[in-house]
C-alpha cells in the first residue's frame, strides 16, 4: 500500500515504512497509509525562510497575483484527477465541487484583488498621513512588510483542498511562504493538489510545503516571525494556542473551530411566503451538501414557535427525498461521512442533544443507501431535532454531521438571546423580509459572529448560500468559533504582514513608502512630466502652472455654460449670508477645471487618459479676482504587469495669490510605458 | 495609613483592613496601602456589562468623543493634583508630563479621531462593498460592532495615568466599558486619576472601573466577549495569556511586553553631523526620562564600528552633566526608580549585561544625588555599556532602568541583523541623512518593529523621540513586545469591536449600515433633496436630472475657456490614435460639471457647500452627441455634534444615452440642521 509522501525542502520525502491506514468512505477499502516518520521539521521551516520567503519577497503583490492566476488555472486543468480523489471521501460531485472549485476560486479571487487593491510593490501603505507637527516637517504613516518565518497551516479533514488554498493564498499573496499539514483523514487529496503545484513548476521552491502525517516536533521550531493558522476541533484549537513555542514568541496564531451555527426565520416569513420556502431550503442544503461535514453548516434553526409545526413538516417533506449513497450513482445527493469514527462521533453527539429534545426526521441508526453497504460505508441518515432552547445542549453540542435541531423563540429580542448561546460563530443567517427585524437581529448578533447572511426573495437567485465563505469576506468568529479571521481579501493579506509606524520627514518617508506625500521634495525640470514614459517617470516630478486669474465674468459664464446657477456663484446677497462664503465664489468644478487648463500638455505623448480623481478637498473658497496656480507631482506610479500602460495617481494642490490652498486632490491617469 | 480604594460596581470599595505598603521612591516613607480584598470580581464585571456597555452603546461615536474630549479638558484643570502625587513616584517634572500630560493628550487624540474618522454612528462601516453575484441583488459589506464585554486592563507602574488612558480611550469610543487594574507600586496615582474621573460626573456609570489591588479570581470570569489588554513583563504575559478562561473562550488578549529597543545610527553620521549630536542626545534622553524605566527606551544602540569611541565620549560627557537626585529640586534632571526592588532588578540586569561588555559611563553601586538620600530613595546611576554585539546578553538582558549598551556593527546588512537579534520590539530608531541607507534599514527590520522612527537634521525639531508613542500610531511590537498592537488611531478602536462580514441585497445593507448601496431603493419625490434639511433628509432621497446633451460646440468651448486642450478632445486623428478612445471625447471635468448644472437646486436652501468629491471614475469616454442624465442619491448622512449643520454624502451617478455610467462619484456637501 503507497505511503503519503511529503514534500519538504525542496523534494519529496517517502517515509520508508510504517503509517496509519487510511479508508475509503464509501467502501471501507485502504487507500493509502500515512506517516510523516523522517521529516526533518525544523530544516522544513528553516528551508521555507531561507528559500520560499527571499523568493517570495523579490516579487511584487502583482507578480504574487499573477502567478497566483496562472497556478489557479493550472488547476483547472487537472481537476478531474481531483474529483476522482475526492469521491472517495464521501464527497458527491457536488460536494467536490465546493471543495475542489471552490479552492481554485479562492486562488483566483485573491489574484484579482491583488491586481485591483493592492500596490504593484512590495510594501504596503495601511492609511494616510499622519501629521505629527504644526510645521509639517515630521510626519507619521504605517506599512506593512512580509514576516520573515513560514505560514504552518493545519486543516480540517473536511476541505483537503479548499482548506489548504484558502489559507495558502494570502500568505503567498502577502510574500510569506505556506507549510500546510492536512488532517490525516483525507489527506491523499492534499497530497495530490501539493503534486500538481509542484509539478506546474510555476511558483517559487520553498513557497508551499507540505506535511502529511503527524506534526511531530513542527511547532517547538516555531519563531516570532513564524504563523499558526489552524482549522478544527475546539479542543485540538486550545491545545495548539497554548503551546510553549506559540506562547513564548507570541507567535501569530489564527484559529478557526467549528460552531454551533444559526439560522433565523423571521415573523413575516410564513408560509406561502418566498422566505419560507428559502430557510427551509437552505436548511436541508446545508444538512446534506458535505453531508452535514461544515464548519459553517446550520447547526440550529431559529424559528418562530407558531411556525415550528410548519417548517418541521417542510423540512422533513424535503429531507425525504434526498437520495444517499455512493457518490458514484447519479441520483446520490448525499454520500457518506469522511469515515467510521466520524459517524460514532455524530451518534455520541445525537444523544446527547436528545437530552434537550426529539427527532423530527430520520434515524440514528438506520438508513437506506443506493449503491453502497450502509454499514461498511459511513452512511448516516440526515437527523432533524427539535428542541427546548432552554436546555444547553443544542447551543453546545456539535453533531459534525447532517444534523440540525429545530429551535423555538418568541420575539426579536429573544432570538438575539438564543443566538448569542452559541457562543460565537462562524456565520448565521437570518430569513426574513422585514427590515426592521433584520436590521434589529443583525446588529444585535453581530457581535457574536464573523458573517451574517440575510436571504430573502431579492437576493435569493445569486445568493452563495449560509455555509460558502468568500475570499473577499472575513471567514472566523470570536469565542467557541476560535476567534480567529481568515480571507476578507487584503485582510487576510495583512495577517501575515507585520504593521509598523514609520515616523519621519517627508523625504525619507516618500523614499520608504514609494508614494510622495507633501513636504518631500518636488523636482521640476525642463520636461513637462506628462511628456515622461512610465518608466522615465518618477515619483516626486512635478509641474507648477499658473497664475490664472477667476474672473467675475468666468463664474458667470461658468454658471450659464454648465447650468450651475447655485446662489453662492450668482447672487451676492444671497451668498454674503451663507455661512461659510460671505460672497459670491467660483464654483469648484471651475477651480478644478482652469487647473486641468494650466496643468495639461496637450500634444500626444505617454499620458493616455485621466481616468478619475479622488480626495478632493475645497479647503477655501475662490473669490471673483483671485489668482490660482497649480502644482501637479507624481505621487504613486503603478505599472500594470500585463499591459503596456500603467497607473499614475498625480497630487495636484491649487493654490491662491495668498498662498492659501484652495482645493486639493489626487489625479488619476493611465500612462504608456514607452 | 490609607488603603487605596477600588471603583467597582458603581461605589468606591475600601478594604476593611491589611493591604501590602507602598513606599515614596525618593525617602522610602510608605505612602499607602493596597489590596483589593472583599472586591467581587465577577459582579464588577457584570456591573460593567450590564451597566456601563449599554449606556455606551446609546452613544454614537461622535457622542463618546465629545464626552472624552470634555473629560480631557477637565483633567487639564487638575492635572496638578496628579502631579503632586506623581513626584512621589521618583518623577521629575518632565517625567509627570510625559504620564499626565500625555495621557490626557491621548484622550484629546480619540475625541478628534472620533470626530473626523468615525461615523456619527453605532456601527462601524470596515471597507467597500464586495459584489458577490453579476446580477448586483447580492452583495456583502464588513461592519464592526461594540463587543458586549468589559475590555479588562492591566498595567505597568511606570506610566499610571497615561498606561491606563491609552488603553481606556479606544476602548470607550468603541462602547466597551473598562476595567482598570494598576501595578501596585504606583496605583496611587491611578486611583487619584480615576477618582478625578468620578467626579467629574461626565461618564455614563460603568464605563470605567478600578481595581486596586490584586487581580484576584478576576479573570476566571472573563467571557468571549471581554478583552484583555497587558502591559509588563513577557513572562507575565505569557502567564496571562494562557490563562484557562483566556483560552477556552478565545479572549482578545493584547500584550505590550518591554522589549531590547535599538537606535542605529548611520555610516554617514560622524562626528560634525547634525544626525551625530542628535543620535547622542536622544540616546541620553532615552537613558534619563523616568530613569530609563520606560518600555520604548534605547537597550541597545547601534554605532559603526569606527564611530564607537566618538559616540562614547560624546554620551559620557552629555551624561557626566546629568544631575540626578529628589525631584522637588529644581536642578534635579533624572529622579529615582519606582522603588529599591527595581534597583535591586536593574543592578542584577546589569550584572548579566557585563559577561559581554564593559563600562563605558556611570556605575552599579555609586551615585551622586541632590536632595535625597542615595541609598533609601531608589538612585541608580545612568550606566553606559558597550558589548560584544555576538554575544546573547545585549540581545537578551533587559535592564529596566537608565542603561543602554553600545554595540558596533559593520553594515547595512549587519545592522539589521542585529536589530532582529532583539526577537521583536516595541520600537527601533535610524539616525541618519542618507536615505538609501535608511530606506534598507527601515524595510529590513520593519517586520521585528511596531514603529521605527527616522530622525535627521529634516524632522528633529518636530520630532516627538524614539520613547513615545501617540494615539495616531500602533504602538506594541511582535515576539519579544508581545504581539500586540495599541492606540493606532482607528485600529485601536475596532480592536474592541467585533468586524463581521454582512451578505444581503442592497437594500437590506443599507438599512444595517446607514449607508445607502447602489442597487437600494431610491425615493423620488416631489420635493428636491436640495431643498430637505438634515433632519428631514433620509438615505436613499434622490433626484434624476437631464438629459443634456454634450455638443461637439461644448466640447471646444470648454477647452478654449478653461485651456484644457488635451489633444483627446480636439484632435481627431490623434485621439482615433489614443487606446481608449479612438475618437474625440468630451472632457471628464466637461462631465462632472454638466452633471452638477443638472442635478443642482440653485435658490438658497439647507444644502450650505460642496466641500468635496471623492471617488470619481470615468467608466465610459463621452463622445460629442451624447446625451448624459445624472442620479443624485444621498448615501450618508453625519449630523455634526457641535455645529448647526452636518455633512452629507451624495451618489452621482452619470449615465449616457445608452444607459451605460461615464462617471460614478461622491459628492460632498455641508447641510443645514433646519
Amino acid at each position: 500500500m503507497a505511503i503519503l509522501r511529503s514534500y519538504v525542502s525542496g523534494r519529496w520525502h517517502t517515509p520508508r515504512s510504517g503509517g496509519a491506514p487510511l479508508h475509503d468512505a464509501v467502501t471501507g477499502e485502504e487507500i493509502a497509509r500515512i506517516s510523516s516518520d523522517g521529516v526533518d521539521m525544523a530544516a522544513a521551516l528553516d528551508h521555507g525562510r531561507r528559500v520560499g520567503g527571499p523568493a517570495l519577497r523579490e516579487l511584487t503583490f502583482h507578480q504574487r497575483g499573477a502567478l497566483l492566476k496562472a497556478l489557479a488555472s493550472y488547476l483547472m486543468e487537472h481537476r478531474d484527477e481531483l474529483y476522482a480523489l475526492s469521491a472517495r471521501s464521501g464527497a458527491t460531485r457536488t460536494d467536490s465541487l465546493i471543495d475542489v472549485d471552490g479552492g481554485i476560486g479562492v486562488l483566483f479571487g485573491y489574484a484579482g484583488k491583488a491586481k485591483r487593491e493592492l500596490p504593484n510593490d512590495r510594501v504596503y501603505v495601511d492609511g494616510a498621513v499622519e501629521p505629527l507637527g504644526r510645521g509639517g516637517t515630521f510626519v507619521g504613516r504605517h506599512v506593512a512588510t512580509p514576516l520573515r518565518g513560514v505560514a504552518v497551516q493545519i486543516n480540517a479533514f473536511n476541505f483537503p483542498v479548499w482548506g489548504p488554498l484558502e489559507k495558502f493564498a494570502p500568505a503567498f499573496i502577502a510574500g510569506v511562504p505556506s507549510l500546510v499539514k492536512p488532517a490525516s483523514q483525507t489527506a491523499y487529496l492534499t497530497e495530490k493538489l501539493v503534486e500538481l503545484v509542484v509539478a506546474s513548476g510555476l511558483l517559487p521552491e520553498g513557497s508551499l510545503q507540505l506535511v502529511s502525517g503527524s506534526a511531530g516536533d513542527l511547532l517547538d521550531h516555531l519563531t516570532a516571525q513564524d504563523l499558526v493558522g489552524f482549522t478544527g476541533s475546539a479542543s485540538t484549537a486550545q491545545l495548539l494556542r497554548t503551546h510553549p513555542a506559540v506562547i513564548r514568541n507570541s507567535v501569530r496564531f489564527n484559529a478557526e473551530a467549528d460552531s454551533l451555527n444559526c439560522s433565523i426565520l423571521g415573523p413575516d416569513a410564513v408560509e406561502g411566503t418566498p422566505e419560507f420556502d428559502l430557510f427551509v431550503k437552505q436548511l436541508v442544503t446545508e444538512m446534506t451538501v458535505k453531508a452535514g461535514q461544515k464548519c459553517t453548516a446550520i447547526r440550529r434553526a431559529l424559528v418562530p414557535g407558531g411556525l415550528m409545526g410548519a417548517v418541521a413538516e417542510a423540512a422533513g417533506a424535503r429531507l425525504e427525498k434526498v437520495v444517499i449513497g455512493n457518490p458514484a450513482d447519479e441520483s446520490v445527493r448525499m454520500g457518506a461521512l469522511a469515515g467510521l469514527e466520524q459517524r460514532e462521533e455524530v451518534r455520541r453527539s445525537l444523544k446527547a442533544l436528545l437530552e434537550a429534545g426529539e427527532v423530527v426526521h430520520g434515524s440514528l441508526d438506520r438508513v437506506d443507501v443506493v449503491g453502497a453497504d450502509a454499514e461498511r460505508g459511513a452512511f448516516l441518515s440526515p437527523v432533524l431535532l427539535k428542541a427546548d432552547p432552554d436546555h444547553a445542549e443544542p447551543h453546545q453540542v456539535e453533531a459534525f454531521g447532517p444534523v440540525s435541531t429545530l429551535l423555538p423563540y418568541r420575539d426579536a429580542a429573544h432570538a438575539v438571546e438564543l443566538a448569542a448561546r452559541g457562543a460565537g460563530s462562524l456565520v448565521g443567517s437570518v430569513v426574513s423580509y422585514d427590515v426592521d427585524f433584520v436590521r434589529e437581529v443583525v446588529l444585535g448578533v453581530a457581535p457574536w459572529h464573523g458573517r451574517l447572511l440575510v436571504l430573502d426573495r431579492d437576493d435569493a437567485k445569486e445568493s452563495t448560500g449560509h455555509g460558502s465563505p468568500l475570499p473577499s469576506l472575513v471567514h472566523g468568529g470570536p469565542g467557541r468559533a476560535g476567534g480567529g479571521e481568515e480571507m476578507g481579501g487584503v485582510r487576510g493579506v495583512l495577517h501575515h504582514m507585520q504593521r509598523t509606524a514609520v515616523q519621519a520627514s517627508p523625504r525619507v518617508l516618500s523614499a520608504v513608502t514609494n508614494q510622495w506625500v507633501t513636504g518631500a521634495p518636488r523636482v521640476e525640470s525642463d520636461v513637462h512630466p506628462f511628456r515622461k514614459t512610465l518608466r522615465e517617470l518618477r515619483i516626486g516630478d512635478s509641474v507648477v502652472a499658473g497664475p490664472r486669474a477667476v474672473t467675475m465674468a468666468d463664474v458667470e459664464h461658468f454658471a450659464e455654460f454648465t447650468g450651475d446657477t447655485f446662489y453662492a456663484h450668482l447672487d451676492e446677497e444671497a451668498a454674503a449670508a451663507n455661512p461659510f462664503f460671505g460672497g459670491r465664489v467660483a464654483h469648484g468644478y471651475l477651480v478644478v477645471s482652469f487647473a486641468a487648463g494650466l496643468f495639461v500638455s496637450p500634444e500626444p505623448g505617454p499620458v493616455l487618459a485621466n481616468y478619475g480623481l479622488e480626495n478632493l478637498r475645497f479647503l477655501t473658497p475662490t473669490f471673483p479676482g483671485d489668482e490660482l496656480t497649480v502644482t501637479l507631482t507624481a505621487k504613486q506610479i503603478t505599472p500594470r504587469e500585463d499591459q503596456d500602460h500603467g497607473e499614475v495617481r498625480w497630487d495636484a494642490d491649487v493654490v491662491n495669490q495668498k498662498g492659501e490652498s484652495v482645493a486639493k486632490y489626487d489625479v488619476l491617469t493611465l500612462v504608456a510605458k514607452q
